[in-house]
């Protein structure tokens, strides 16, 4: 958790982006926005809990009675006022009575991304003057950027979850389920997280669907398995992806898997300051076209990661954004042979002066695990 | 999981209910909602996913492409189109041109209530003509009555959290924190149960706060400790609380407590078709301000359950939506001195034609534990 006045420099920083940008409040739920500004984790319940921060004027934390000890607590001594409404009361008015304080009631609103649309709606109801739009077209600016405490929080997680690849050898795969390696391999991400996020394992052709859900299929000889795994610790998110084969690789595969390879330490090497996002995806899907697999490669390069698994920026066509340093997100190419196999190589970096800094740093190698 | 035909059924009923309420279509996003209709369990992610389902006419999966194999895995043969977009696609003109082949693009269109609202701002640029509602004004008529198989997997995964419930008393609580005890009742619930939901481990001074998250505290003879836990199994949620004391209960607990006790039952003993929901919340409400303690229950009596841990019917006052057989719900006030204790009791109850079937059924009387 961020400090105190680490969070009230946050909090004035988003004002003054608010004012840069035209906006005249933020309206954020329950998400990684409110916890990164304000250090609260609220419950992402039905009962309306919103930080109205004006770009200028009183903010105000609303939230629900029964979790207004929580919020305070969470709060500590940053200087918010907290907003607590009752059962039978209606939170929408506190948000307006807010807003009208600050005369931006019927202004530009930004509401978190992640809000949820029965919240949004009730919203637009109450305030028939406002303008809404995604907070995240201001947010972006103060989240995307790690500052250095972030880019450490961020490698220590990293490490982390490096730690459960290196112990992915050790594991017996053939003739179990994906399901059974799951559940060993969350028990591993348990230990040296706070929680598991995730822990995709796609043996055989189930590795051809990139967000594939582990299941009842039994690993078997000749499968390539892909392993997509995360968790979060003191707040930022892991995410990292090897693919393991059982034995003898499927025909085709082993080429499959030197392009890949190549693709990823191509998409690396193309990090750095002033580059467009978009430049590194087409570093690496420029090498999986080269080698005739442009069709198998069906999704983006990379995602930001920090408080969330995926956030700004993203590493896609299209995206001209230039990088700086600070900006942390994955470099992840696949290759997805329907109905037969699939592979992915997914590494954390951070841009650099000096280009990018890998926070993943297990070997990119295939392994093998005997079938 | 609901057998093809039984989704079919669903999806067929939510279109009738659509017509019969003057709406045009539901758009669902990763949600209850679209498992329950589609038995597709979407990633929650910054891809938009989006079931069109009109009034009349055709309806659409829209979904990434890269998820387009777990959503066609997880649909089964169910009758229903899967509409894949590439990463540099716009979802949301998939999204329009089916509602224009339906005739429902300036119609009334219900909005799954969890949708992000980053999505839902997406939509109304993109349909200027229509008018959004939350899509709960049509689903919660499809999913607030359970069927009987509803219940029953309703009463598995209580038989579940009640094991867990049964092993607390053999845990060792005094001189340990809440994060300790919240790790092995984790543990517990994980081995009856596909996923933790949550551990609400309360302690003290902590146990006054409804919705805590298990911290650091050391919990010490004389201590009330709330214990709130829930998890999934089958899709359907648990959900139950008991409150255990250390040693020797703290002034005035064992009072409240038999006060609490007491609400609870009236609350039980309240239930029956055709009564108000609001008329349960007044049952507890009433035992507990005639004790005295009024100001103390600060929360609504309880929620409905189901594939989500909260969801209608709300029991609140202000509901006068009449009970019929099938709803299940909790039943959980609680009281809450600031600084001193708290304690709760909660079951999840099923309407019947005989009044509540208490799902959770272990004992309700208090909990004592070595001090």
């Amino acid at each position: 958790m961020a400090t105190i006045s680490a969070r009230g420099e946050r909090l004035a920083r988003a004002r003054k982006e608010l004012a840069e940008r035209g906006m005249d409040a933020l309206l954020l739920g329950p998400s990684a926005d409110l916890r990164y500004l304000t250090g609260y984790q609220a419950p992402p319940l039905e009962r309306m809990t919103l930080l109205v921060l004006p770009a200028a004027g009183d903010a105000r934390l609303v939230v629900p009675a029964l979790e207004a000890p929580l919020a305070r607590d969470h709060l500590g001594g940053l200087d918010l006022e907290v907003a607590a409404w009752q059962e039978t009361e209606d939170p929408v008015a506190l948000v307006r009575a807010t807003l009208e304080a600050a005369g931006a009631a019927a202004g530009r609103l930004g509401v978190g991304d992640q809000l949820w649309s029965a919240f949004l709606l009730r919203l637009q109801a109450a305030l028939p003057g406002a303008a809404f739009a995604a907070a995240s077209t201001v947010t972006r600016y103060l989240r995307m950027r790690k500052d250095p405490e972030e880019v450490e929080a961020l490698a220590r997680v990293a490490a982390a979850i490096d730690r459960v690849v290196d112990g992915l050898e050790g594991l017996r795969w053939a003739g179990r389920t994906e399901l059974e390696l799951a559940g060993e391999i969350q028990a591993a991400i348990r230990d040296g997280h706070d929680e598991v996020c995730f822990a995709i394992v796609g043996s055989g052709p189930n590795a051809a669907s990139p967000h594939h859900v582990a299941a009842r299929r039994v690993i078997q000889p000749g499968d390539a398995v892909v392993v997509d795994i995360g968790g979060r610790l003191d707040g930022y998110c892991s995410d990292t992806t090897r693919t393991l084969v059982v034995g003898e690789p499927p025909p085709g595969f082993q080429e499959a898997y030197a392009v890949l390879h190549a693709a990823q330490l191509a998409g690396c090497a193309a990090v750095g300051p002033g580059v467009p996002a978009e430049a590194v995806d087409a570093a690496c899907r420029e090498v999986i076209a080269a080698a005739g697999h442009g069709e198998h490669f069906i999704h983006r390069t990379g995602h930001g990661i920090g408080l969330e698994e995926h956030e700004d920026p993203y590493i896609v066509a299209g995206n001209r954004e230039p990088l700086e340093p600070g900006m942390t997100f994955s470099v992840e190419p696949g290759i997805y042979l329907p109905g037969r196999f699939g592979a992915r190589i997914e590494d954390i970096v951070t841009c650099t002066d000096q280009g990018a800094r890998r926070l993943n740093t297990t070997s990119r190698q295939l392994r093998v695990v005997p079938g």
